[in-house]
């Protein structure tokens, strides 16, 4: 039995004034890196210095302006780093490094001996406040937990007399989300009245969901109450740090930004203890795709797993929004069907503005490909093996076609799973291209006989092997390819009508490849096959294509 | 350059109306697994029929009641796999089996030989309502898309007149999310007027975001006005069947419980076409974290992953909600610190409720365990350190113990990574319980002398070792340690204070082991050092204690 009695609605703000829920994200907020701290503390093996150089070089290739590079004055490694940092001058002059340090005055100390001759820092200290840690953890009351961060925040602005660079401050009141709103506003002014703000240089009040709690419309409620409560708001920025613990760590991130929101610290692909940070990348993609600037350099995505999963040594799953090996892929008959309906569209109409069913974005405005868009499984349908075979080969095989070819891939992929793009060639190729036996197309001469005002306008002499025994053979008709229909009809006795043909280029230029596609009934039977031929002559291809349909409709054994 | 301006603000519906984030989630709703449909399909192996035979047993033993199987009208696979559920008897009374089908009248006359013999049915069909879809897959105007709904709907009517079971119509209008909601609503009202669906046997209305494309508040938005703008609301069932393109799918699932929504189609782990469909197990722990009952078998989530694993092929990632590798883990030494208070404090106060920092859940509730907790790297503190040998081993290191053991650890996870808990273990053993030279105790016979009525009330006559030497001697003091102490200091020469002691049984039961901590300071120099000792005998266990101290005291090299 599932002992659910043993928990406890966590109790949600009666905040009915809330605005947030008519508004719609309009622009990216400050984005912070805590990969290096939040993220590698909860890696199984965090990284080496020089992972974490390499790391801190993606973020600032990605455009992050703020990152926190971990607690100097608690990890001797983290230290280190930060001063290879500056010795190496790593720090583009633009990029705030942010340090995380407890209200402690050694702590503090050592924290200002790291940052020494850095240029921007954001000093971050907090204190856990919520209602549980007060009462398990420290074992004291509002009052004494308001005290640490007052006296944190003296200790910082005492410290920062003697530093050089410039300095922002950021408060967390630690497990906000567990504490109650009006103690935590009451702890953040106490910190504002001792810090002394300005609109220039704002304080900035961080407020995380160090554990996920409740559904995300609630922490939007608690941001929009903290943010229309605060005093002297122009003097802060108002910073989120969501946790993963319930899933909706992106949700609670884009309901918290509608709600006032103007900052967001995270970590790429949502490292971080337990379930993780908010991924920042998901946030920004999810903007990109409402044509919103996400302000970062993300159009490679396939970079920035590469050098993630290298360093931190934990992998992106499969369908990981926008980043994940199958999120660009449609297994679903209809679905691929659609998809490539909505490609022509788009081409056809040259449109500016992508909309195509099933895929949200281009994937190669992230650095993705177009073809592994379309997977074939034995759930897969016709519409995809058609994707496939022109999205990788350039065969726009005839709608009449589809049901043939994909009724064989499907049998397959029932007992292989999986069918690859190349088995659908190979299919496709063995089936009708290659179906050149026992009839055996070889040569042929067209002469234009229009001038000889007979039926027809054109003469074709035609040579091919029956069994490996040549045969040459006239045929008169309107066309090459009636010419050669006639002639096979009258003087081999192969009883046919052409029923349906194709022709297309298979690539650019004059020296292109065309491939032609027919279909012929027996006039006898009524049965009726498809053949395919490929030349770079047209009237080859589309010989080709007869003997391909001659070869599958009288000698179907073959 | 990220290609933003390509994309367009997906509009949102102006609903002001709107009365959802003034609720909170109250009961589990009606669950319909689509594992074996959408979840199958989009798996690089589909299940084979073993599998899916395992999975749908999986999806009966958690309690779900409504199982979509398949398209049986499109797959002969599918086909096979519902006569042989129905063959081998496997499907429950009180479970209804439900089969998607498209609106034409082949594949519904299919559909119908499939469920022969079925008892309860939802005969789930839909079409395509989007903007998008009409304009490019469909090329149909409003009214068109409507007639396939209705003639898909009229098909079914009739094809249930000579259906012996129970059979319930579920339509959805698919790609929901890019439908105007009055097409939306007015295509579902155009459904129930042919069906005409009654109290007792209502219509299930799925409205799917089949991609996801705004924030989650905006499809709350949409399935509130859609609840309350349905006429003959009570003959409806509102279900939702949510993605994940914007990794927001659980969120919206939640905020669509509160507008309105009765009935969730998902998956476990949430499989499904690209991002995946909303993961079901995710809503559900959300709901058992919060006190409510999910009304899912939930309480063995490694048997879940286990079968899930097995049949999908599809690993569940490390931070995956309630169900990773890491969820259940705290690296950060503060976090370990909290949770091992908070886990005392609710054992010291017998607590029926569960509230522990950075816990949501007790792992144990959930089939999971305790032990992996606490997982030591270079940024673990203290607290975990001592953490993982109380959890594994039963020691309850002295506070004043902490650091001198993690300052050991934390200098090897800086070179190795992760330290394991035998690690841990190993260490505090070589450290304190195996120092046990080049000052040996071998035994000591304990007198009581409270009757002499001299200054003390114990004689401890003390046999141990120095460097190999056999020594006896004999010590007098207020007890057994401390006339051990003043033995090894008259007739020894060791001048030490005692200044921390701590005992405790190790396990339960008159036979248990003991462990004793000591820390003694050199009387002439200051100088300290802690040692601990085990023995079922508590007076063994303490004197060990106290030569552990004594080696690491004057022979630190040793």
């Amino acid at each position: 039995m599932l002992n659910y009695q043993k928990y406890k609605h966590v109790p949600v703000l009666d905040y009915k004034e809330r605005q947030w829920p008519n508004k719609e994200i309009q622009k990216a907020p400050i984005w912070c890196s805590v990969d290096l701290r939040d993220g590698n503390q909860a890696l199984i093996e965090p990284m080496v210095v020089e992972e974490k150089l390499e790391f801190f070089n993606l973020l600032v290739k990605l455009g992050f302006k703020e990152i926190e590079i971990g607690f100097p004055s608690a990890s001797q490694l983290e230290y280190d780093f930060l001063r290879t940092l500056v010795d190496r001058k790593m720090i583009p002059d633009d990029v705030r490094v942010q340090i995380l340090c407890q209200c402690r005055q050694h702590l503090i100390d050592k924290s200002f001996e790291a940052i020494k001759g850095i240029k921007n820092v954001v000093f971050h200290i907090y204190n856990s406040t919520s209602t549980l840690q007060r009462d398990v953890v420290f074992h004291m009351n509002r009052e004494e937990i308001k005290q640490i961060a007052i006296e944190g925040t003296r200790m910082v602005k005492e410290g920062a007399k003697n530093f050089d660079g410039n300095l922002w401050l950021e408060y967390s009141p630690e497990s906000f989300t567990g504490t109650e709103m009006d103690f935590a506003l009451e702890v953040c002014e106490a910190v504002k009245e001792v810090w002394q703000p300005t609109v220039e240089r704002p304080i900035i009040f961080n407020l995380p969901a160090t554990v996920e709690m409740n559904t995300p419309n609630v922490y939007a409620d608690q941001i929009e109450w903290m943010s229309s409560h605060f005093t002297e708001r122009e003097k802060i920025i108002l910073s989120i740090h969501p946790h993963n613990d319930r899933g909706c760590g992106v949700a609670a991130t884009e309901l918290a930004l509608l709600a006032g929101a103007e900052r967001v610290e995270g970590t790429l692909f949502g490292n971080g203890e337990r379930t993780g940070n908010v991924d920042i990348l998901n946030v920004a993609y999810n903007m990109f795709s409402q044509g919103i600037n996400p302000e970062l350099n993300i159009e490679n995505v396939n970079e920035i797993i590469e050098v993630t999963e290298r360093c931190t040594k934990m992998g992106v799953p499969p369908r990981h929004p926008y980043a994940g090996k199958l999120v660009f892929t449609a297994f679903s008959g209809s679905h691929q069907d659609a998809i490539s309906k909505g490609m022509q569209a788009l081409h056809e109409r040259n449109s500016a503005i992508w909309e195509v069913p099933y895929l949200p974005i281009d994937p190669s405005d992230v650095g993705r490909e177009y073809e592994p868009l379309v997977r074939i499984n034995s759930q897969s349908g016709k519409g995809g093996v058609a994707f496939v075979l022109e999205q990788y080969y350039g065969f726009k095989l005839p709608k009449e076609m589809h049901k043939e070819l994909a009724d064989k891939i499907q049998a397959m992929s029932e007992t292989q799973g999986e069918v690859s793009p190349e088995q659908i060639m190979d299919t496709f190729r063995n089936m009708y291209i290659d179906a050149k036996e026992p009839l055996h197309f070889r040569k042929a001469r067209i002469e234009d006989i229009s001038d000889d005002q007979g039926k027809y306008d054109t003469k074709v002499i035609l040579t091919y092997t029956d069994h490996g025994e040549e045969r040459v053979i006239e045929g008169f008709g309107n066309g090459p390819i009636d010419a050669v229909k006639h002639g096979l009809c009258r003087q081999s006795g192969f009883h046919t009508k052409l029923t349906m043909y194709h022709e297309h280029a298979l690539t650019l230029g004059s020296d292109s490849q065309a491939a032609s596609y027919i279909e012929l009934v027996n006039s006898d039977t009524g049965a009726s096959a498809y053949g395919v031929g490929i030349s770079s002559n047209i009237n080859r291809s589309s010989f080709r294509a007869i003997f391909s349909a001659l070869n599958r409709l009288f000698y179907p054994e073959a």
